[in-house]
């Protein structure tokens, strides 16, 4: 086999930024909030009844889960739902959830 | 808004592995190592000079990767080349790659 012409090379900046997104789904207990999410927008205590983690727990999940723009929050009077920050978040997750399934 | 109806629960095993999965990605070297093989198939040594690492340091990453069914391995003649093990795996690392330079 020849070696293949190289075409794509990863940024150093964008490596850093998909592993680091990488990295905050890789984690069961973000791992479930993310799966609870594929559902709709949810309130902190809908994820913890969900997932079996308090509500503080899932509080503090919810700051990564932000900073890394897998969540977006929005207020309904004075609750604060979250939702999956965009359309590719679910895919990226269904995605690995095919992989994990056919493999 | 009213709560959503629960359509879909994650269970523990698929939780566990789907992170293991993005674990596995959660790292810039490895996430490198995905992003040349984007490319198409290359051995140990090509990768190392794509990404900077050094062939004992791809060789313990493609273990890891090989594990998690990333990457699978296929010899030609007294060479071993690595490719991304399905579709799946590409689909995922380009949504990612989206999902970053998008948000």
């Amino acid at each position: 086999m020849s070696e293949n012409p190289i075409r794509y090379l990863i940024q150093e900046e964008h490596a850093l930024r998909v592993a680091e997104l990488f990295a905050a789904l890789g984690d069961v207990t973000r791992a479930k909030i993310i799966a609870a999410l594929l559902n709709g927008p949810m309130n902190v205590q809908t994820l913890a009844e969900l997932t079996g983690i308090s509500p503080s727990g899932v509080s503090h999940q919810m700051r990564l889960l932000r900073q890394t723009r897998l969540v977006s929050p929005h207020k309904e009077g004075r609750q604060v739902f979250y939702s999956l920050d965009d359309q590719h978040v679910a895919e990226l997750f269904r995605r690995a959830l095919d992989h994990i399934q056919h493999s």
